[in-house]
């Protein structure tokens, strides 16, 4: 398997734009530059999340994106995603790495140093770090972000991922992290115009 | 593998039982004679979920009793479960298939006989046919649940288990329709008395 890129990563949320306009928006995303999807649902049936994935991953093979599954080991491996991305509150590493073997790639959210290195000693592929910027009225909290992706690129090698409000506008804050991508949700589900919104954070992602 | 007994068949159900009780409440209906268990979650976290698989399997392992998850093939997996059941709007069966292997159990819920039939010609190994007695104000919704229990008996081969409604005082109304079992929730989850409820169960399910 080639090294995957994970500069311009996107997290789908069909709760942003209608369903069945998903994998038309995920088109344009990879016309604009995204390198990975990761297939995010929460309040939908297992058949039509499988649907969906079925249909995202003839998508991503077609353009050779890698499809990464929120959390369902099961829609991953039925679907013949990628990956899968788990949060602390998911199945176990060890339990996603004995289901799904070692040739996928399993993403896990680390919200501290010490979740970050605890994933990275379990054989976590990757990492994805935040919230990097927080929704708070609090005018420190943007620093609380940054300095804990730099704490965390200092405690372990493998790649990691910003995660949390970032944009083509406040994506240039992150420079200095040393982190290998930025996860958006908004800035490109949101976006009126995907392509052009991707190409964005494509631009300047390389130079962080 | 032995023969499963679908006679008793407990579906899960932690709204009617404080969560902490679940293992207790699932102990004392083994002791009154449940067959079988079927782990069913809906609003709970993947790890949650996995957590409570891994203790009731610990549970149904040494009681000799099978344990199935509802809709979620990686829990069942991961957990060491005995199989899954599935709904219809739950992952396809033959994708279930393809993820459990030949040794696990497969049951499907039908609605229909043509939902029946469609999953006995897919391989299920077991039916769950309902809602035998609704919730209706219609005085003839209980002759409509009797009645497609007896066409879905005369089409399928495999064993049927009813469900909806069922407890220890109507269930001799099922007399005659030829089903291996029936499926409860709340006659047992909701009972003071677990023990008592499933022996009750077990002693009228016999003179079917």
């Amino acid at each position: 398997m080639s090294k995957t890129d994970y500069s311009v990563y996107l997290v789908t949320d069909t709760g942003m734009c209608p369903r069945e306009n998903l994998i038309d928006v995920c088109g344009k995303a990879i016309d604009g530059g995204t390198t990975l999807i990761q297939l995010r649902e929460k309040d939908i049936s297992s058949r039509a999340f499988y649907e969906e994935a079925l249909a995202l991953k003839a998508l991503c093979a077609r353009r050779a994106v890698p499809l990464l599954i929120n959390d369902r080991v099961d829609i991953a491996l039925a679907a013949g995603a990628d990956g899968i991305h788990i949060g602390q509150s998911d199945i176990p590493l060890e339990a996603a790495q004995r289901l799904l073997g070692k040739d996928k790639i399993i993403g896990v959210s680390a919200g501290s140093v010490a979740e970050a290195v605890e994933a990275e000693q379990g054989g976590a592929d990757y990492l994805g770090v935040g919230a990097v910027f927080p929704t708070s009225t609090k005018d420190d909290a943007e620093n609380v972000g940054i300095d804990m992706l730099k704490a965390v690129r200092g405690a372990v090698k493998i790649p990691i991922v910003g995660i949390g409000g970032i944009n083509a506008e406040n994506i240039e804050k992150l420079r200095g992290t040393g982190i290998d991508g930025v996860a958006v949700v908004s800035c490109i589900m949101a976006s009126r115009d995907p392509e052009a919104a991707a190409a964005a954070l494509k631009e300047k992602v390389h130079n962080l």
